[in-house]
């Protein structure tokens, strides 16, 4: 069993150019199958990560002994760490892609010009794909399923944490496209630990569509910099959430409570509080009440340290830092119009929130900030293509191109235009 | 006069973040303008083209005086001079877009979850959006006509050859803009000609939303290799024209005339004719003649050459080429799908098309080729944001994200989700 999971570092610049080669022979062919092919391929792979479960294990196995080795902290080797259960969610996932409609062929659009050329917009796969991660070896079931459901090849490049994991999972799922008769070069991935290649990969416009990271924001940052390929950019969030004047104090410290702690380290979670001059008194004893109880450190200004004892003094820093982390900032404002100033100034353009019983500033804030998301009296936790409905997610897009906010399946999809004419020539 | 339209070289490193800063808050402020706003202020700005004409036209002077000097050649020098007729044309083209309907603001998507949250996709301005172009000095209203339409501030950064033209152009924006009470900042120009500053101007992602090269292929390269902000690649068009076994032989060779020669220079003309093997007799001589009349050169694979006399053999690197000259480059198949896969290995996703009285084989190429326009029975010229109907074009994408094919007004804008809630939080 070990033979088949070890890990060959033989990409060098010759393979990965191979690897471009194939996605595109990959992506013609996944172009033009029917969703009936498709879901059925989604299914048996799903059916073969759960009977071939063990040799996930194994391989995930020789990934945390190496984590363990290397002193890997607890939380990451639990973030790392493969079970029956975790493969079949990972198995769930791809079923659930099955089960969601196919976005590639729908007719968006069609017109007819005056010199009669019928115009027709159709939505078409991206092409190839390619998804470059941090440690989670389900992302690399995911991802696959994603892509694949949309017609598209992906090329992977996973951290080198999980490498024998993920390679064992692409190894089964290449194995069930075959079985199916479908070409496994729908999914690839880069085994080599070198960061050239990485780089090499980033800047393979010749193959490449688009690339997608999946990570922190150093690894985010990392992708914009070196990459040639059209980028989506994800993940970054500094949310806010706006209390003002009129907001119910109740609901206000609910949802705050929720955004920041139910998942800490989540792009999601409220990063910084704005709160407006007039409810302080009102809403700050209570709600700093309930994030201590929640071990949330309060980093505030002046005018919210007069009200409540016990805060780290804010700096500029603060309001402009993702914390992930039980930590809070907190600025006082006299105005929606110096929340939105505010908030626009430090957000990371993910999803901030306004909570108010005013309808003329709900529709101020809403118009004003630029955001991805932007909510009145909710929490900011519900930017995710699932609770958006959308049945899947590859990421949450923070740049304006392409696609913004939670990205689900028609996200992978780009269209053409589809022409007829009858001999038309220009004039 | 003269000193109204000097150039200041006086950009550098703080002037360009100073420009940033201003086309932020300028940003702000134009998603906020009404749609009447806006027209009113195209319109004047219109005016302004035409009043100030003289103005215009001494600066455009200087550039060309300085073209000659500098041994520009004729058609370039034609390119960059103004005329009083160029200038009422760039002012027309300013009152087209005031006509056309506004896209900001247009509801997409609204949805329901079943936890209440009213989901609403809304359509809204990109930004600020960088435009990096050549010589042509009607570009500079041009895309600031489309950028402020769409409620974006638009930085500009035009070809040195054209800068007194160009600036004379902002200047005279600018001041319409002020007399209408707008923020002249919704149009900024970089005047420095110093590379390392449109370098620089290329990674500011803190500033800039997009960038949009419009110019030739050594133009979009630069601006691919360097920038960190998101790009929209436009421009390069190596087009294909396929004539199938049943293409109606009168029909191809006006079609294949036309997208070869009406216009030479730009990007969606036919730079390569892939021809099925059991025509190549009844249509060759008739192209060849048609095509020479016109002073185009051949240059063909042994299969055509066998039919027609006095074609240059082609190279593989012919394929690979947009001529964008009197040149065609000519291969012969056997098939639809051969065809196929030559245009897929050579062309640039920009246009191409298929010749056919086979509705299976149109139907073939429409799905299997991948570029952005694919035509049956109709020459690829007609990839155009006019042509399409869109009223306005800021250029032809040819990557797959965001837009593909002719960009007009709503290629210029993103969407947010707002979000309304009543008090939800995520279990």
């Amino acid at each position: 069993m070990r033979e088949e999971i070890k890990v060959e570092i033989i990409d060098g610049e010759d393979k990965l150019s191979e690897m471009g080669k194939r996605a595109v022979m990959a992506k013609y062919a996944l172009a033009a199958l029917t969703t009936g092919q498709k879901d059925r391929a989604l299914r048996a792979a799903a059916e073969a990560l759960n009977g071939r479960a063990d040799e996930l294990l194994a391989a995930n196995a020789l990934d945390l002994e190496a984590g363990r080795a290397a002193g890997m902290r607890p939380a990451m080797l639990d973030r790392l760490a493969l079970t029956k259960e975790r493969i079949g969610a990972m198995a769930e996932g791809l079923c659930q892609i099955a089960d969601l409609p196919d976005p590639v062929g729908e007719v968006m659009e069609t017109f007819t010009r005056p010199n009669g050329l019928e115009i027709e917009k159709r939505r078409v796969p991206l092409g190839v794909i390619g998804i470059i991660y941090e440690s989670r070896p389900n992302v690399t079931a995911d991802a696959f399923g994603l892509c694949f459901k949309t017609g598209n090849a992906v090329i992977l490049k996973g951290g080198s944490d999980a490498i024998r994991s993920n390679a064992a999972i692409e190894t089964v799922l290449r194995d069930a496209l075959t079985a199916e008769g479908i070409t496994p070069d729908a999914i690839q991935m880069i085994r080599d630990t070198d960061r050239t290649v990485t780089e090499r990969f980033m800047r393979m416009k010749a193959y490449v569509d688009v690339l997608i990271p999946r990570g922190g924001a150093g690894l985010i940052r990392a992708v914009v910099e070196n990459a040639t390929v059209p980028v989506i950019e994800t993940g970054t969030g500094n949310c806010h959430i706006f209390v003002d004047e009129s907001a119910d104090v109740d609901m206000a410290v609910k949802i705050i409570l929720n955004a920041k702690t139910q998942r800490i380290g989540v792009c999601n979670a409220c990063e910084s509080l704005v709160v407006h001059e007039k409810i302080r008194q009102r809403l700050l004893p209570a709600l700093a009440a309930a994030l201590r109880e929640k071990h949330v450190e309060i980093r505030a200004d002046e005018r919210v340290r007069e009200v409540i004892d016990g805060c780290t003094p804010v700096t500029e820093e603060d309001y402009g830092t993702e914390y992930l982390d039980y930590i809070i900032s907190v600025k006082t404002v006299d105005s929606v119009e110096e929340a939105i100033a505010h908030i626009n100034r430090y957000n990371t353009k993910h999803s901030d929130a306004i909570l108010t019983q005013n309808a003329e500033n709900a529709e101020k804030f809403l118009a004003g900030v630029d955001a991805a998301c932007v909510y009145v009296n909710a929490s900011t936790r519900f930017t995710d293509g699932f609770e958006f409905g959308f049945g899947a997610e590859i990421g949450i897009s923070t740049q304006k191109l392409h696609a913004r906010g939670p990205m689900g399946l028609k996200e992978l999809t780009t269209y053409k235009y589809a022409v007829r004419g009858n001999g038309q020539i220009r004039g």
